[in-house]
């Protein structure tokens, strides 16, 4: 090689970033080690924003990393089964895992606080809770025991009320129908007469279409469309107060995370602080241009009516009551979580409930000619 | 150094990274170079979350770089002058800044997406327009021209009205008043009557306190307090309809941001979307808590009128379409926004609304004795 041509190419390279340093120290060769983990996902193909959350934050590792640190996701069942990420983290069978927490109360009803809580708080409340109200402190204590380090790592935002056959006019019609509906939203909907019924994903709908269950919920109009809900019922209500705010973690195995660098856990936290905002922004995007589609496809909305919300209200807090009153950690978490949303709920009311209420009913007028 | 007491300290320093390594690579030595940058702020001291923001950007940077990207940040006036940020970031003074981009709607009333506009959207609205509505590529285009590369890096929320000596019950009781406001919130309620003035910080509260001004505005409770409006006026007003929702960006030279390796583009981009929610977060926590020590000290909380609400929702929109009208790069952005803003508004309505709607008036019902 010429000696211009060398020069010519070490500007274009190495040469422009050390020009770039202002002040720079003399830098240390120290080079970081290159990392290879896997990540199993309990979000299946379908739900593409949570496992493509999963995937954001393995592209921006290794962007920050010069890609010596590389994450590969798993898909649900790909290798572990959709269930089982929690304990494959746990036991190392994979270093990541990425879930929705509230499926594994089964564990620890305290699990709960990590992903959503019937009438919980929502997604506003739960990344300043999480973020600056303690909640990730005592979330970390919780998953200790279980040998790993939580990150949360997305959030769905509120989600819809599910698929009815028929319109739903009072609780009393909501009694007896059979809903599929799992975890504490069952329980608490099971107190106020629902049926609650547990499906796998693919059999959903059929059933739904068939008649075997009456309603059926599973995320919102970008996900629910995938999976064809609106060819089987015709009646979408809102809100889910299941799941005002969904949020979903990366898990990491705590042996592991142990042995990073500090710099490549900075990186990953990092990478999963960027992932949450990611996911709820691409869900806000994606759910609107959904429910377009689905209401010119004929798809009725409905709000479920203030008889259901305020029952189901009052089911959801005398069973957190209750589950407090045997479970130490729970009550310890729901008394942070108590005491926030108290406070929160009176300002957020104030500040940004009065200026919503004013503008979202609002177009934009038209320019006067 | 005894061989054994060696193998001890290398076993407890790079030698438990590398026992990490699943699936190892052999390390390439490859030194990162040492940045040290300084930020210049728009942010006095007393707006401690928004220059903690920066501060915040900083050490995380430093976490992901083993220290080896230092960026040092000053407040409003310590090293650039607290309007001067733009310039001083652009003609390369100082390689970061950190300021509200509505500071300089004089050089362009487009730079205003980037913070704020009244009746502008909410924070939940701008993360997702930015993130995923094509706003932040259409915001480079525009910062381009400024030799800047922006970054969104926090959001104080919805501001409150501000602080009004008397109580103002109608849009003819607003009309007159001397308003202590600038910007296009000051353009706005010029058209609707008031009188705005401009003061700088320290003289606002004495102004407010001695009647020279009837009505100042600020941040909100945990800002406003620590510079004493509560004890200058004694009404304040909700909601802040001329900042619904207020992001602060990092700016970076562009020069220097093209000489940056891109793992540390990667870093710092990471660094301001956790300060993002970081931020967002500390204002959700201090502010209830500063606003229950203000109604304890005698504060009371009113609202501004649905008059004065319409009045100045028109007023901002005819503003809008004028400036359209006139800049053609407004205008684009102006139309990416409107049309997001009118899906998400319908959507948020629906789904997150509904739910607010029930929960925020409610506290947790006591348990059953």
């Amino acid at each position: 090689m010429k000696r211009r041509q060398f020069l010519k190419l070490a500007g274009a390279g190495g040469g422009a970033a050390a020009g770039a340093v202002a002040f720079a120290a003399p830098a240390i060769a120290q080079a970081e080690p290159a990392v290879r983990w896997r990540l199993a996902s309990s979000a299946p193909k379908s739900l593409a924003t949570v496992l493509g959350a999963a995937e954001y934050v393995a592209r921006r590792v290794a962007d920050a990393t010069d890609q010596k640190f590389q994450i590969k996701a798993f898909a649900a069942d790909e290798i572990v089964p959709q269930f089982k990420v929690l304990d494959a983290v746990q036991h190392g069978e994979v270093e990541l895992g990425q879930s929705f927490s509230y499926y594994f109360i089964g564990k620890d009803p305290t699990l709960a606080f990590d992903a959503a809580l019937p009438w919980g708080l929502n997604t506003r409340q739960q990344v300043a809770w999480i973020t600056r109200g303690g909640g990730l402190e005592l979330l970390r204590e919780v998953f200790r025991d279980y040998n790993i380090y939580n990150i949360p790592a997305g959030n769905t935002g509120a989600q819809m009320g599910g698929w009815f056959r028929k319109e739903v006019r009072s609780l009393d019609e909501l009694k007896g129908l059979k809903f599929r509906i799992g975890g504490w939203a069952g329980t608490v909907l099971s107190r106020i007469g629902v049926v609650p019924q547990q499906i796998p994903i693919p059999g959903i709908v059929p059933a739904l279409a068939s008649g075997a269950i009456d309603a059926a919920e599973w995320v919102g109009p970008y996900d629910d469309e995938k999976l064809g809900f609106n060819t089987a019922a015709k009646y979408y209500y809102y809100p889910g107060w299941w799941e005002g705010s969904t949020q979903f973690s990366v898990y990491v195995n705590l042996d592991r995370w142990r042995t990073l660098p500090k710099s490549y856990q900075a990186i990953l936290e990092l990478a999963c602080a960027e992932a949450y905002s990611w996911s709820l922004a691409k869900y806000d995007v994606d759910n609107p241009a959904a429910m377009n589609r689905l209401l010119a496809g004929g798809t009725l909305l409905r709000s479920f009516g203030d008889d259901i919300l305020q029952a189901s209200f009052n089911a959801a807090f005398e069973l957190y009551a209750e589950t407090a009153a045997k479970n130490a950690r729970f009550s310890k978490l729901y008394e942070s979580w108590k005491s926030f949303r108290e406070d929160s709920r009176l300002w957020l009311k104030v500040v940004e409930q009065s200026y919503d209420n004013f503008a979202y009913p609002r177009a934009v007028p038209k320019p006067k000619s």
